[in-house]
């Protein structure tokens, strides 16, 4: 809270700001404008301001006005259904006849040209220099800051490097011809804003140390061209997910430019972390004797931030309201100010409580008018920067500077944070808040806040008695001791290199004469420990344990055995990263990948635990008098599961954990590869106190072992995740009812796929490129849901293959176990044959595009390959290739793409970026596989929300993970009770009753 | 309304019958005995109320003091969570200790029989003799109930006859030394109900006829030895469903006895339909000038009356409220009076509102005293009957007669009605209610009832907008034009007969030059008509029709699949007759079985469709912002359903409906015994107006076209209800992917059972030897649920058989389509054969038990057969027979009866009858069939409510009717749309959102 008397003098310096300003709006909020008329409906109408937001976002991609048309349709409806606000700019224009759309369109894209060149300051130099010259002559000073925020490959970060340097040029020629202005006459005249992530196209904080020399490398540049310049440089603020990285580039940069004062940074407000970032850093500063610079923000991300950790399950990193926001804007001017000797400020808000705090703050605290300045968006809030400038003498527009294609996501930050409910400019241009209000101080506005929220009634109290299952959280990588964590899990399970791992039958472990090594594919010669091989003998040993224990096993409440899987969710926690580690030496999985296979399995824990609670309650049907009908669910036997090797972990402990949780007994074969990522498994349910015999490990070859249990008669359900061929071997053995055998198999399987992602005519590039690149690559390709087919639009064909090429020129090849490399070694040298010999194929059948270069050393390497000319005939649209072979097909129209797409048997996951609603629709009725995708990667589906399983030959139609998934491994039954007797029905029972 | 000086008199009346009885109790409320005080708990505790009427109901067959102290811990719970009311007598008797169990049992028994002497006069003739002679000098007349309603076999109702000629011949010699009684000197002293039921173990309305045959053969020859010793002979009221019957029986006697006055009925006022039985009666009795009597009762079976109705979907034949019977109790016994010169009048109530209103009416009709008398029942009321006795001198007490044993239920029913809330008595005893509203108009009790049902706000809106499945209605064959309707329908097919049933392919008939006639079982000489054979070709023509109409009907909305699947089910509703009448003839089904079976047909047709319904609306998973996911469920292609012969229709409809409303076509092939009534579901279909192509239809040789579907690669899924050798080859045929097919096949497969009921030591047989028949002989045995083991402990083993026995004695043999038979002819020769061999084989394997006479006539007769002795390892108690021949086991204790039960590896459905709780509950858990059933027949699941479908070798585990049931038949996909663009997330589609 602001002492009183700073808090009277900032509320009266508000005042006085808002009386000079008096009733001037801004052309947004302007009625006469068809922009501020179309915004005002977006306040009034949310589902027409998604669309009209979507629409924005697409637009510059739009092509032709039957393209244009099609979508305005699409988004806002039909000419008749059109809101008027919308159509009377057309209306005036052109009188809606028969030609209504096209005519429609046209004034529509006047319109948006219009609104865009309102917020983008010029589209090439000149126009920079000529409107930068009048924005001088009305007294403002300008920063520059380049527009395109994704660059995806080492030419697109190339060019925004280049286009730094060439302004640098054009603005230091330019800057000769300005008089200084009276209130920044300290200050260098050109300005430059950059962002750090678009210098270098892999930015990552798993890979800290990578990105950090990534980004200097290109920023040294500018910096130095600055420095000749004369320049001042800032480094802005992207996401939370590259904060640390830009605060250490820019403490590095400031190291190499010790003498020179003008290299800033902005910090954000709303991160819950900038307060102590800003301690840090003055307390850096004051140490180094480094004079730095900052400019405070509020944050243009809120959105964002909070969607993402919302979904990666992390803490918001973001104030969750605005008031917090500003409280600690002002918490931290001060602070900034209190060390203006060392700190010049930049004080970048439109917020007049805000900039009167700074004002207030700084004339309290004597701080130089020249050791702080006010800096406003170019095309927002006019009257305030007017009013500002007035008062101040030293406002600097932040100017954006671009081609309209990029500019448009830009636009979109902007619309939406001045239609945002809190925003201040809003309130106090388009809503009705008083004065009064929005002078408050922040800070008593939040204690209001926090004392409604403790008087709320709390919420459904039922619900929190019985916590909904939540995924568990993706690997941070911000986070130093996540980072840290991995070479330290991957040396401890190095330390127990040459373990030999044993059988587990009955509750004993057991070892057998013969054995397998387990290999580190990036280095085959590195053996991680032998894994004991099950003969016949030992299968029949299992067998006979998990029969023995299955009826005491089922009737174990399943209370008890959810229980179990709890407490095995709860060891995997806390071994998460040695769990991950074993992954990434024997399997070869990259540390993400390797956190998220052992994520999943603790969801496939909670999951499943939660599912069994709910499905283990006897179900009431009818409710008539007189009887009682209850349906329970319960174990069928012994379950054969036969996992894969490609999440070793995850899979196995999805399905080991479905058949036990619903009262079966198991038999678990893990892959020949992956045994002894296979045996923690065994262990940490043995750990969780799961009784002799239940859970039984039999690794193994596995032809011979599936083969012996698909045909065992006292099998009663195979879970079985694999190859097509091993499934449908073991479906039809399974069939065959043989002699002693009591009940029917049920065989749960999870095939492969062929999957392909189409990429639309309208689609962001941005976005599709490097989803595709993750979807094809991402753990060398070896996923069922990987892409292997991406199926590209005619009219877009070439933009899309060339960015996607470059983009993969990017990726570099080496161990799994360093987060430098994006792609490592495959499984196993059989995998390696195969994938060349498919390289060779398609060497036949279409252009390759690009095969990486490989890396030294004796890993199963194979380059990252990306074929073009691809068509539905051949066999790389055909066949699974399990690899890093991504096949290009391009499609004259979205009916071929819909069909190729649908091609092969297979029908696993699938794709689509695209921004017209209609052909997002369509997909998801007519793009038949087990998991759709539209606008993000295709694989990584979550345990819960995008239950998992393919259907046609991918899969049998079980979904892991989703709610129908356990019925598969239980029998029903009906126990009817007639409650009559001798004329007298009691009231009915109540359990479980729906 | 009672006019209302009318209305004042008879409370005066009341006030001075209250007065009169001042402050006494009856012994049932008395806190001074034991039953009072249990009785006052049973009031305060529900539970305690169910538990003891079942303790009492049990009680008579518990032998020793082990099984009596075990049931009583079950029921009560062990010694220290006894209630203290039940305790409490045995603890002042033996101080509980280590023997407290025994004493406990002992104390209870005692008490009990205490209870049941209370109610029940005499359990010998000398009793009976003494007994009355007290009453009779205390100025009371007596009209004598032999207890023992369930008379299950002839041998029963013999003796139940039997034992009424005896005590007339005592009660006659006994008379003699009477003196009349002052009040009642015109009837005759001896008076006698009879219950017409128990007189002829075969009453069913359905054979109308012949019920009322066998009632009054034996009735008759009472009533001759009533008229010979001058006796007065009251024809008693059961339950509604021989209403009709006892009424058509009455009306018959009463004209072969013209001359003789004393012979009456008793009519019931809690029945909606007895003012009307009762006006024709009074008609007719003045009409054909006989004089006739009338006992007028409220009625004593309401809650047996309502849960029948309810479950069976019958409109509530009784009064839903107290004061509405009581209302049209003063109405009823106006009428009576009204007409005293033919009709004399037995008041039979304690409820002293009626009584009074019963005196003033009397006395304002001027109805001579001799016309009228009161009669209550034996050991309730003390006070009431005194107060009466003294007010009117002549009071009648219905005393029961008989053995503790069957007067149990008698004694529950007493027991009830003292307890239940609207008891008059209950409220004028044990509850607090004042004498004012006790005595008040009933009428106007009713009526402010009514009101404020009227004013009560309307239930769940929502569920009242979708209306929830119900079960179509049973037949009622209570009504007379139910009766009718069947000889109808078969006369109407017959007008058909000899008709060629085409094929059925892409919305065309299609005739073939083979076909086969379709023969009546009971008349093989009969041709019903000649079904058209599919071939090779014929069924690739339906394939290839189904596939091609495949896409556009998986697109056509749930919404408009299910409403064809609800007009499929209103055209069955038109033609319910017609259909069942086709299986009359064509299979050889009761009309009853006919009936259920079209019932279920239209049950499924809109149970499916609701379900489709629910299942249509895509799901919403997950709730985070930023990603949409939706589940959605779609068909799969092709569905073959191969259906049996045995539910022609219900279960060949319930298979095609699901795979229809899930969005599949239909290739349907019927049973080459039931092609016409196959025929009748496709016409049914096309009506509704299901699009060409989607249901074909191939009748034709079951092995060829089985094989070629089930091998066929444009397959997608089979449904199959069959034998298991037949389902066992479709599930090895259907794993095998042959080549071009692109998707696993799904099976759907009920087969077999070998089901089987155990028998407890206490189980109730007069409920536990007619529902084994049924289960085991009921359309001769023909259903996959049907019994065909009984599993009966040592204990009861000896009276089990011996009634079972003797009961199946009584069944009738004939041609399905008279209703005086209770089985019939099976299906075809080759069954016949079959099952003729199986009892050859029983006789080597057991002890022949019974073997039924077979009717003359060429039909594929079978006797009902029963064999001693099976034992698990006997080709007899493995084996599916699917024929009228039912085993029985002899079982050393409940342990044993579980293995044997659990024995075969089918495992389709069950039965116990049993009243110790932990037996019940032990069996729930442990009998391990698809469908198992407590106290009842193990046939007739009804969709919904007894989802049907078994497991191990019996089925799949797919559960027909339930809710599940449908997910099989349909490919699940997810569909997620990453919401997030340029940072912006709209808020969440609220459609389908769980």
């Amino acid at each position: 809270m602001q002492p009183s008397d700073l808090n009277e003098r900032i509320v009266a310096r508000g005042q006085a700001l808002f009386a000079a300003i008096a009733d001037e709006k801004p052309a947004l909020f302007s009625s006469a404008t068809w922009t501020g008329r179309v915004l005002q409906w977006s306040l009034q109408n949310e589902e027409f301001k998604t669309s009209l937001f979507r629409f924005v976002d697409v637009f510059p991609v739009l092509h032709g006005s039957q393209q244009l048309t099609e979508h305005i349709r699409q988004y806002f409806g039909a000419d008749e259904q059109l809101p008027p606000v919308l159509a009377t700019g057309a209306r005036l224009a052109g009188k809606l006849g028969p030609l209504g759309g096209a005519l429609l369109a046209k004034a529509i894209t006047v319109n948006l040209h219009e609104l865009a060149r309102q917020f983008i300051l010029g589209e090439s130099t000149e126009e920079l220099a000529q409107r930068l010259k009048v924005l001088h002559r009305e007294g403002f000073a300008a920063v520059i800051d380049v527009l395109g925020e994704a660059t995806l490959s080492h030419a697109e970060s190339g060019e925004y490097l280049a286009t730094y340097l060439r302004l640098l040029e054009v603005l230091a020629a330019e800057e000769r011809r300005w008089q200084a202005l009276p209130g920044l006459a300290g200050a260098p005249a050109i300005n430059l804003a950059v962002k750090p992530t678009a210098l270098y196209c892999l930015a990552n904080p798993m890979d800290f140390a990578g990105s950090v020399a990534g980004i200097l490398a290109p920023l040294r540049r500018i910096a130095e061209r600055a420095v000749a310049a004369g320049a001042f440089l800032c480094i802005d603020m992207e996401s939370y997910r590259t904060k640390e990285i830009t605060l250490e580039v820019y403490r590095r940069l400031k190291r190499e430019f010790r003498d020179y004062p003008h290299i800033g940074i902005a910090l954000q407000s709303y991160l819950r972390d900038s307060e102590d970032d800003l301690a840090e850093l003055l307390a850096w500063s004051a140490r180094e004797q480094l004079p730095i610079s900052i400019r405070l923000v509020k944050g243009a991300y809120w959105d964002f931030e909070t969607v993402r950790a919302r979904q990666m399950g992390w803490e918001c990193p973001v104030r969750s309201s605005k008031s917090d926001t500003d409280a600690a804007f002002e918490r931290m001017a001060a602070a900034i100010l209190r060390q203006h000797r060392f700190c010049y400020f930049a004080c970048a808000s439109h917020n007049i409580r805000s900039i009167a705090a700074v004002l207030e703050t700084a004339r309290s605290l004597r701080v130089p008018d020249d050791r702080y300045e006010f800096q406003m968006l170019y095309g927002m809030a006019e009257p305030v920067r007017r009013g500002i400038l007035a008062a101040t003498g030293r406002v600097r527009l932040y100017c954006p500077y671009g081609a309209l294609v990029p500019g448009m996501g830009y636009l979109v930050r902007r619309l939406l944070e001045n239609t945002a409910n809190e925003s201040f400019l809003r309130q106090t241009f388009a809503g009705a808040a008083e004065i009064e209000k929005l002078l408050e101080d922040p800070e008593a506005v939040l204690s209001r806040l926090r004392a409604q929220e403790r008087d709320a009634v709390p919420g459904d109290a039922a619900s929190a008695n019985a916590p909904a299952f939540r995924n568990e959280a993706a690997a941070d990588f911000t986070r130093p001791e996540v980072r840290a964590a991995f070479p330290a899990a991957l040396a401890a399970v190095r330390g127990r290199a040459g373990e030999t791992a044993p059988l587990f039958i009955a509750g004993r472990d057991v070892l057998t004469a013969t054995t397998v090594p387990s290999r580190n594919p990036n280095r085959p010669a590195e053996i991680l420990g032998h894994v004991c091989q099950a003969g016949t003998d030992e299968v029949e040993r299992a067998m006979a344990a998990a029969g023995a224990a299955f009826p005491a096993w089922r009737a174990t409440p399943a209370m008890a055995r959810a229980a179990i899987l709890r407490r095995a969710a709860t060891l995997a926690r806390q071994r998460l990263y040695e769990l991950a580690a074993w992954q990434v030496l024997e399997i070869g999985k990259q540390w993400d990948q390797a956190h998220a296979d052992v994520s999943e399995a603790i969801d496939f824990l909670d999951y499943y635990a939660a599912e069994m609670l709910r499905l283990g309650v006897p179900q009431r049907l009818g409710e008539l008098p007189g009887e009682e009908n209850f349906l329970i669910y319960e174990g069928r036997g012994v379950a054969a599961v036969i996992a894969p090797w490609n999440f070793p972990l995850a899979i196995a402990c999805g399905m080991v954990a479905a058949a036990l949780v619903t009262g079966n007994t198991v038999v678990f074969k893990p892959s020949g590869l992956t045994g002894l990522t296979g045996r923690r498994l065994v262990e940490l349910f043995a750990a969780a106190g799961l009784p002799d015999g239940v859970l039984n490990f039999v690794p193994g070859a596995g032809s011979a072992i599936g083969d012996q249990l698909s045909a065992h008669p006292d099998i009663a359900l195979i879970a079985f995740t694999g190859s097509l061929e091993v499934g449908q071997r073991i479906v039809e053995r399974a069939a065959v009812v043989c002699p002693g055998q009591r009940q029917f198999k049920r065989v749960i399987a999870e095939m492969g796929g062929k999957n392909a992602i189409i990429v639309d005519a309208d689609a962001d590039l941005d976005e599709a490129v490097p989803q595709v690149l993750a979807s094809a690559f991402g753990f060398q390709g070896q996923k069922c849901s990987a892409c292997s087919r991406v199926i590209v639009l005619e009219a877009i064909h070439e933009r899309f293959v060339e960015r996607l090429v470059a983009a993969a020129r990017a990726w570099r090849l080496g161990p799994a176990e360093d987060p430098a490399f994006d792609m490592g070694a495959v499984a196993e040298a059989a995998a390696q044959r195969r994938i060349r010999d498919f390289i060779e194929v398609g060497k036949e059948e279409g252009e390759l595009l690009y095969a990486s270069p490989l890396p030294e050393g004796e890993g199963y390497w194979v380059p990252l390959t990306i074929f073009a000319g691809i068509r539905p005939e051949h066999r790389l649209a055909r066949e699974e290739i399990f690899g890093p072979l991504l096949a290009v097909m391009r499609a004259a129209d979205f009916d071929q793409a819909i069909a190729w797409a649908n091609a092969p048997s297979f029908a696993l996951t699938g794709g689509l970026f695209s921004r017209s609603p209609a052909n997002i629709a369509r997909a998801g009725n007519e793009f038949r596989v087990g998991n759709l995708y539209i606008n993000r990667a295709i694989t990584g589906a979550m345990v819960g929300r995008q239950p998992f399983g393919g259907c046609a030959l991918s899969g049998l139609g079980t979904k892991a993970g989703g709610s129908d998934y356990l019925l598969h491994f239980m029998d029903p039954r009906i126990v009817t009770e007639n409650t009559l007797r001798r004329g007298f029905a009691p009231a009915a029972k109540g359990a479980g009753q729906t």
